[in-house]
């Protein structure tokens, strides 16, 4: 592997690049359009506000085009994929191909089920700006063998770590890499992000959030591994310093919003 | 403009006009009929419980007629509208009419998109008993020109105090305009109401849940203008006081359903 | 009624079997499939994540069955049933019973609308191994007249006990009945759970979660007596718990959550 390794992660921070790019999103609060999953609405609207970007869930076939072309960026994360949603997911990363809206998608739980593995292949012929998953997904999507058993990563991300590249390099995403440590590739340049804490995943929708976050950035950074480093350093930092200070899962949940709400300000 | 002028508003505390029609809704519980937006559906109800209305939502079309008969009130909000909640949404609002059920339209991001304000208008045909939106749709309902990128107001509530009492006038509605300052209006008096903090635009889900109470209240107060001052002036001494313990957003939502559940009461 | 009774509560605990049972969740994960209203699917999914169960919502009717086959248990919930809903509904329950996969049904507002009422009779066909609900909904299923006016219980749990064992004897099914006091019972043993608190009733979806609860439990436990058993025995615990140091709806949800997590480590 020839790729550049760098390491950016809660304990460096702030470093400046990311600080910098949060600035620019709470000066540009960029729209951001997430057709997502009906577990992690509402969490992931209240992430974007936190941080400082619009999210809008616009999700009805008669819609979809139209607000794709509105909003400066736009997350796809097929969790609770139906029908319909399908037809409506492909019609919008097909209308952000069309008028280069920068894109994320979220390939929750592919490979475990037939349908959502089918659109999935589907939807990266519309080029992903940045494939965001977990060590499962990502096997899976770069052709090795997954195993996932649904939502949750039954594999390290280390060991996912070439799937990234190689699936970098095919795609020309970025990929955003999610587990105990977060690794961000554009097929040339790895970043590690270590940080965060396992209680993570003890709530419900970090990842499908951390996924919207890198949207809410593509439109801010200077390119789109910037969007991919800056969101997976801010949920580092704020899920590191959100635990110090938690009893359980609940009270967690609540000052990882207040974190991200807060960074760089208090 | 010749109609009356007042102030109530979370300075004014504990009004005593409010805190009677509170007395009144924690009595009877009314049991509200939600059809929103998928976004805020927990939320929604959290905030109907902590006061102590009673939610519920219904949102197939088999069942939304035989549920308006049942319920006490109803809300509409156009969110994340799709085309089978269209159908739902104008099934709903034909029976609100036919059984003098009082209801509330929310016609979020109306303007924005084609298919949900030509919705709209067909929804308000159906005489909603109170319309409450930001600046921008009740600009755009007004037929003035609104320009809204979206769920966020993007002109100020007072520049949008005419547009709302001319839409009071033409349709008969009573008007809740969300904003820095709140103003509700029957097309003759004209309620300010001061109060809340700029911190409620980033969480989700605080407009869409106001118009929830005000549909809450509707079966309670002597009017509907009642039923929109007693809702914006909870929120806006609750989102006050909630404001003064938070740390940040995630603090805040906690905060302002402890107030919700407890104003006049501790 | 000449079956047995017995009285585990917030007092008793920690009760030997269910910590022995909690540990074995903890342990084992157990996929849950949810396939729950759109009110709840989030306080759902933390919920189980929170005690240490694995949820996934998986709701399209390409993958409904497929995904009964890979989770260890389901759960049905009719709350926001819509026309495809029950499609899928049916699916899934089929698919359990053909597969032995242990589920629950949670029948909500049973009775009050005439569309879910029939759906939940064909659901009962696929033989539940657990049904929770309210005394309106456990009154209805029996035969009994019901008289719920949505969600919320009407009846008093322990008026509607002689129902809940009839239905468990009828239908073999366990009957979790909730309300001040909960009950459980095969149609043999009763189980008397007291416990919890009154304002659980003013958060949205401790009833739903309580039902998820007791499905995740289902592949852990010996029986499914003492699945229903350890999650309402869990739920009163914390609920009692959690009151203690809450202030108002906000804070209790979030510590409810809290305790959940933490329930027998701290």
């Amino acid at each position: 592997m020839e790729s550049e390794e760098h390491i950016i992660g809660s304990r460096t921070w702030p470093h400046p690049e990311v600080v910098e790019d949060l600035a620019q999103l709470r000066q540009i609060a960029p729209l951001t359009h997430c057709i997502t999953n009906i577990v992690v609405t509402n969490f992931t609207a209240n992430v974007l506000l936190a941080v400082g970007a619009s999210p809008a869930m616009v999700v009805t076939i008669e819609e979809v085009a139209e607000f794709v072309r509105i909003a400066l960026a736009l997350l796809i994360n097929v969790g609770t994929i139906t029908t319909i949603d399908a037809e409506i997911m492909l019609k919008a990363a097909a209308t952000a191909q069309e008028t280069n809206t920068p894109w994320v998608l979220d390939p929750v739980a592919v490979g475990a089920l037939k349908f959502r593995t089918d659109i999935v292949a589907e939807l990266i012929r519309y080029h992903p700006t940045v494939i965001r998953g977990n060590a499962s997904e990502i096997l899976e999507l770069s052709g090795f063998k997954g195993g996932g058993k649904g939502v949750d990563a039954t594999e390290s991300s280390l060991s996912a770590l070439p799937a990234a590249l190689q699936l970098a390099e095919r795609t020309g995403a970025v990929v955003a890499l999610s587990g105990k440590v977060d690794y961000v590739t554009d097929g040339k340049e790895i970043i590690t992000i270590p940080g965060g804490h396992e209680i993570m995943t003890r709530i419900t929708g970090t990842g499908c959030s951390l996924g919207a976050l890198i949207a809410a950035f593509l439109p801010v950074t200077k390119t789109p591994l910037r969007a991919a480093i800056a969101a997976s350093v801010l949920f580092a930092t704020a899920g590191e310093r959100a635990f110090m200070e938690a009893y359980g899962t609940g009270s967690f949940s609540m000052l990882f919003l207040d974190q991200l709400s807060t960074i760089g300000i208090r």
